[in-house]
């Protein structure tokens, strides 16, 4: 009943345009009546989104189900993969959404709402992980804002490819610049490249720990940040440091 | 004329609410007529955010004015100040606004979309100065993304202190995250930390140049990255070409 809704809705779309289109029109194709349309279906706009609320609530629990071990910003973006699979699940319908979305002025705010909701979702998980941090909720909202870009960016192409393109891949590139951007470990096969110690510059200009302690594989990256008038003695005696060699 | 139905509209919303207030209302006690207030504004939402089509139409003017020589990522911030500043002009409409938009969802939706056409001319400025380098439109729309969360975390913060906080400060502050991120100089009046030299891990774990030559000033920051295990000496040797000591 739900998808032949859906399927008389977009036939009705595309023949005649969205805003020419009434509830009425749709449920006279789908051969069922008014009240089952708005049993499944708020409003006319929704039966253009008919899978955004099923999957904030995958999200949503996808978040709750996190362990403190998971990495924040990783969680984050494979939470917003599971939008992206959504969209690749059905290729044809979301190229030809797209392609209403951007005529129609209405669908486009409708879509802003939701994507808003995604974005809040990630940052509330975020805020919960970073809570007690320095600048814990600005981390979260930038992060979840720079992660929605990503994903956004990414969905696009992939429906200007109609669909052809592959879609994890394209994802997993544009969230990769975000991972490095707010200094996430990379996941790459390769592995062994991690930035978990390091020096930042003091008041003095000396360098001073950035990362926390001396983190444990013999192949991490230590990354040193200092200013160029430290004295050497004491960059020398923080790489040391750094490096486990002391 | 446009002044007085901005503070008759603000006076009905704070008094009744805003879903109870009519336009009928509006002119009546600006003692105008309707067409008076269409002329300014094109429905009732718009009334609640009147400077937002005029701070648009800066940050575009300002936006377009930039030179090649500016750093985009922080003629961005710039820009995004403007917004902030426009609130901070009138903290006492701001922060009613504030709680007025907090309890109307149909505010908030309008909010959404001057939010988005802000993003936009952010993205759009930034798509042009990253044109043919690589990811130029992920990076653009994601650094566009990270700035207007930045901004909007620091502006709520800012209204939550019923307009009393430093505005400028706390902006700046969020912004310098963003800033930091995306591998931006900082500005601060204090000058003197520029990442602009550094090395990077090679092949074989060891060491190399990453930022380019040597910078000119000596209280410059020296970026260091390297695998944990690369031999000390390679590692010191390069932080003395690094610093210039060499």
């Amino acid at each position: 009943m739900r998808d032949a809704l859906v399927a008389a809705a977009f036939q009705l779309f595309l023949e005649r345009g969205y805003e020419q289109t009434t509830v009425d029109d749709i449920v006279a194709l789908a051969g069922v009546g008014r009240r089952s349309f708005f049993r499944y279906f708020p409003s006319k706009e929704d039966v253009v989104f008919p899978d955004h609320e099923g999957c904030l609530a995958d999200m949503t629990a996808f978040l709750a189900a996190s362990a403190p071990e998971h990495e924040p910003v990783l969680r984050v973006c494979d939470a917003a993969r599971l939008v992206l699979r959504m969209y690749a699940e059905n290729p044809t319908f979301s190229v030809q959404r797209y392609r209403l979305t951007k005529q129609v002025p209405g669908l486009r705010a409708y879509e802003l709402s939701v994507v808003w909701r995604y974005e809040r979702a990630l940052a509330e998980y975020l805020r919960d992980r970073f809570a007690g941090r320095r600048d814990g909720t600005l981390r979260a909202d930038v992060i979840a804002a720079a992660v929605v870009a990503a994903h956004n960016n990414a969905l696009r192409s992939w429906l200007r490819s109609d669909g052809r393109a592959d879609a994890g891949a394209t994802v997993d590139h544009a969230l990769r610049y975000v991972q490095d951007a707010f200094g996430t470990p990379a996941t790459d096969a390769g592995g062994g490249v991690e930035v978990g110690v390091g020096t930042e510059v003091t008041s003095d200009g000396a360098p001073a720990a950035l990362f926390g302690g001396p983190a444990e594989h013999p192949d991490d990256v230590v990354v040193l940040v200092s200013r160029r008038d430290a004295p050497l003695w004491r960059v020398v005696q923080e790489i040391e440091t750094a490096f486990g060699r002391t």
